[in-house]
């Protein structure tokens, strides 16, 4: 068992708020995150699988075809996007960085398993000082 | 003669594009950058000042009241904002990262004079791949 | 289940010694950083939290209580300060990396409790060759 | 229990290919990395030992043996090679990074022993955007 | 006048050495970089522009088209590949970082001035350690 | 002419103080940086060197020279260190990061002369947020 990471990067805008709350209420629980005018991030995605490594070529999993699945089903749906506003797998929540790894957890399972390897952990960095690791539901 | 760098940080929200350009115009000419529901950025910005050390601190400038002057004047006007809706000094202009810098050299100048230095160059660094610098009108 | 990290910042001195040993001894047994009038260090802390997300916000934890909750009962009592001299919780320890990573985690995990989620890990980083991770005794 | 972990560095090059490939298939499996005259990278090795601090010294073990441990029997035969020609553990193996971080694996469980410590994770950088974590056989 | 600086990244082999040296020789000048059998970087790449600022666009230049221009140029040339053996603006020269930036310059320089902008500067960094900065014949 | 940096680093102590200014009044001036029980840092050192590439090694300096001038004449000298009680350069002045690196100037200029190249900036990072930069005194 070995487990292999691969880096991606998107640029995104996004708020913190609830539709039910004034932007009184938004301001106290998000800060200046409700900013209803929107602001965003350089965000870093680590996407971590794991499984045996294949004895004909030496990889758990060839990092391109990785790469192209990651871009394809996440990268492609974040990058210069709205995260409230247009990315579909997170209408209907809150656009925190625990959601977005949850929601991109979620797009990339169905897609890691035809590589023979299991996702093991989906990783979003929202600054330097921040980050957030989801190991699905069923680790830990 | 020294130069002392003090390194700040904001997070906001812009769209390049032009409001005489179609949506089509726009994407051809800025990319995915002209998205109309913008997008964002961690920016980083360094700020560098110029002078002699002051025998009597050993510093050059005191690096809090440099920090409290850029957080005072540029900080706190950029961080989670939009820059092209809510940036005053970057109405009627481009939200680029080199109109960003041009401009936040020209909010910052008139304070650093009071701090018996003189301001050399203001880099912004929109992406691990990206940054501008400038230097100021007289310099180069 | 889910992680999040934070990461502060601290500028401490220390030493790495021991009284009953001769200055030769503790050059011995701790080299360099046995110096008698000490040396210092940047310190990064990473400190991990994990728990369920609260609908109601998109949250696990609040990250501006999480980070004032680092600030109050760690970073305020280590920031320019010296280990060995100036720091209660290190007192009659040894002023390593791992002994700081565990003091770190005692003075946290009460305070944690409050937030509705769990101490994970507190990562230690003493430069860009060396750090410590501690996940408490219950964990492993 | 606590974990600490090492940093060393070495620069390297290899080649991904099977000598039972034609060129033309190596480039269809491997991509840029079978090109017959090599290429190279920086690498970056983390180790990271686990075990109980020492309560005479604060240490769980001594950063300077690990370094040199990992100096002696790692570094020493990587640094400034041909991981294909010249590394005698990565002979008859494809160089791959997954298979490096198991080589490297077993050229130091050995010696991490004498440390009354147990080797953790031995992980390996290849670049910004790739990682392997090798855990040994046993943990998982 | 306004700085614009492009990151791009490259892996290759290299090895330093005169054909007109022994071993000894080349192992007494050049230390382990003439190791024989090649070893190898992961290099970056800075490319730094100056000009005016476009009123149309708010840029100095496209990224975009300088990115590709360093790509199709340089970068192409350099991944993946073995300096000394396929690179040809490095031929009959040592392959040292110095030259390389050189080389990188006179292979850009063409290209930019298509940009309505001047090449400032060709950052080749090696190592976390050691990097080179090239700004032309006339600059300084 | 061209231009090579070589980074070093030291860990040290230090403290900000006037020995004829109260506590109160260093505590006003310098802020926490005038505890007298003193705090340190992980400093990060960039010497850049400039000069003609010597056309018989493909060098400006041979990097292991210069490493070496920098680790005897500087490293060890601040490596582990108090600033203001052990360093001999620093006596009879403020330990302020401008003074070091005038200081650290002095001490490698007259060596840096037997390298055929000429010292061209030395920088002192003392933390990520904050740098010092000095080019001596005949150059700007």
């Amino acid at each position: 068992m070995i487990h292999i990471t691969r880096r991606e990067r998107f640029n995104a805008a996004h708020r913190l708020f609830r539709e039910d709350f004034s932007d009184q209420q938004n301001l106290e629980v998000f800060g200046k995150c409700s900013n209803p005018k929107w602001h965003g991030h350089n965000y870093e995605l680590f996407v971590t699988v794991k499984g045996d490594i294949d004895e004909k070529t030496g990889f758990l999993v060839n990092l391109k075809k990785l790469s192209k699945i990651i871009r394809d089903h996440v990268i492609e749906k974040l990058d210069h996007k709205n995260i409230n506003l247009e990315v579909e797998f997170m209408q209907d929540k809150l656009a925190s960085t625990e959601n977005l790894a949850v929601g991109i957890w979620n797009e990339l399972e169905p897609h890691i398993k035809g590589l023979d390897a299991e996702l093991h952990c989906v990783k979003v960095v929202e600054s330097e000082n921040n980050f957030v690791e989801y190991y699905g539901d069923r680790n830990e």
